[in-house]
């Protein structure tokens, strides 16, 4: 069986053995129940992705992946392409706000050229799996090959399994690639049926004209491609980018791993609409990080049934939105394992209803 | 002039050069202009209340202040009085959710006994200002003499200070009393003008019938005590309770030592509209942590025209949710201090609008 195919049939479901001790034990903790709102609920679904009703993970990584888009030529960006290989250089050496925010939540960082257009440099701390310098204009014709989807996607899990063997325990997605919102909001149009003026956002911070533009750029690639939601692939081929297609293979590989995954913005949002379409039991094993301000992040979180965990007005893309989430995850697991119960600190429990 | 006074009249503005200068830094760092949302505005701010364009918030507390009320006596809470010091105790053993929270992001908790009912044993983290062992039945008449009232202030004010001698640079506060979701509402509906049914809520979970009783537990005090919301100290003695004295001392005294001080949830919240009646200006050095689920709540940050930075169905008190948005505030401080610039990092700016 190919690599994407075995690493889907191995996705499970949530232990729900793990789901009930842990529950069990969220009601003895020395607060009234349910007090801890939804990081009682996230500690306890990550026992049940673990399988383990004493959660860990202080071992975290953001994957963040690159790469460059043909449809930049219709004036889709308010940055020049090049800034997809420079930003790429200035997460390997550690300026970006990601890497300061992996920093402040302890994580680390994997930086991978899934398809920038520029030759970077080999660099200590960036993965190269790069499947073409950039992909074709989606509104003359298919982003990418069938072939290259599948590739991307199978990167993907490689990338993430090496960190899998190194023992990570709560992964993160980002992205970074000038002009990725307009492939990520055609996914999103073409999985929840949605038209592009109700996903189209400003991106890095576009004018009306150019966000005019994009919309009318959005509808021509869905006119020319007619991607199929029925199959994640050709959605994937026909409108997407090989950062987009190496994340879905990152969280499809998560959910094979019993490793929960944050997921940032936009771009990680069209890249899960990606990976619910290859394996839809994947969507158990994701936790939405953050409402970005692009619209279409919204309508992706909703046809996900994802509800994000922070709203902070952020659309910056990176990881940013996912490692601050990872805090907030790693504190509600650490309350579940490290708060005393009622019993143990000698404290009364409830009088009445 | 007593302490009180002294404390209100050395608090100033927002520092105007930090806030531009830190505001033209965020301009020239890897990131489209914005894309941080709320982390850029609080950095900035905390860089205007710091009076430095780089600020610092590594040394982190979190202030927790305790008490009983009498109005215990008239069936508003779901649990017993003894769970108030029991609580304490589980704080100074680190057992509490506020102990692995505060960990989780390198804070430091400070306990106080403002007024706890039973007699707490000395610990080392366990700081002694008792007013009284617990309030009067704010039903029958003033939960406190005006005197105590100032008492508790100021030794809030105290408190704060040792830890300013010590370095504090970013504080939070938080609370533990059974029954203190009453004086809380009590106080939010003198402020706001709001009525009991508005911002009464649930507590620690108490039902239907508990829940009208605790409306007119409200409608009574209110009733009995007249409470004058242009002398903040008269709301306070009348409806209030030492902790929310004590944590509104915090306030007063942070914003006198140019400290931001992250707000909990509800009786922070009261706290707040307690110190911000003694000295308005000491708004500007407060930061909404979460939005807690008690309506009154909403109604007090409104008051105070503070955006809360999470939303996380948290109603649990002793500063949790002020801790988790401390993680947040130190992100983002250190997203403006540590990110490298376009110049910096060799990265190409705007291209179009």
């Amino acid at each position: 069986m190919p690599r994407l195919e075995s690493t889907i049939a191995r996705i499970g479901g949530l232990d729900e053995a793990a789901v009930t001790t842990a529950r069990a034990r969220q009601a003895r903790l020395t607060k009234p129940p349910g007090s801890l709102g939804r990081l009682e609920e996230i500690a306890i679904r990550v026992a049940g992705i673990q399988a383990r009703a004493r959660p860990e993970v202080s071992r975290k990584t953001v994957f963040v992946m690159a790469a460059d888009h043909g449809v930049v030529a219709q004036g889709v960006s308010a940055y020049p392409q090049a800034v997809t290989g420079q930003m790429v250089g200035n997460f390997a050496a550690g300026g970006a706000a990601i890497n300061v925010l992996a920093r402040c939540v302890g994580a680390h960082v994997v930086v991978v050229d899934m398809g920038v257009a520029a030759e970077a440099a080999p660099r200590e701390r960036l993965v190269c799996r790069k499947v073409a310098p950039g992909t074709q204009d989606i509104t003359a014709g298919p982003a990418m090959s069938r072939r290259q989807a599948r590739e991307a996607v199978q990167a993907g899990i490689e990338v993430f399994e090496e960190e899998l063997g190194r023992g990570v325990q709560l992964a993160a997605t980002g992205d970074m690639g000038i002009g990725n919102t307009t492939p990520s909001a055609a996914i999103i149009a073409a999985f929840t049926g949605r038209p592009p003026r109700e996903v189209a956002g400003r991106g890095t911070g576009i004018d009306d004209p150019a966000l005019a533009r994009k919309i009318e750029v959005l509808e021509r690639a869905l006119e020319v491609n007619r991607p199929d939601p029925r199959e994640a692939l050709d959605v994937l081929a026909k409108v997407g980018g090989f950062e987009i297609g190496g994340l879905a293979g990152v969280m499809v590989a998560a959910a094979a791993g019993r490793v929960p995954v944050v997921i940032d913005g936009v771009i990680s949002g069209a890249a899960a609409l990606v990976a619910a379409g290859l394996a839809p039991q994947a969507r158990d094993f994701m936790i939405a990080g953050h409402l970005s301000t692009e619209p279409g992040h919204r309508a992706a979180l909703e046809h996900l049934g994802l509800e994000p965990l922070l709203d902070l007005g952020m659309r910056l893309g990176e990881g940013t939105g996912a490692a601050l989430a990872m805090g907030i995850v790693e504190a509600a697991v650490r309350a579940l394992n490290e708060m005393a119960t009622f019993e143990e600190a000698g404290v009364s429990g409830k009088t009445d209803g």
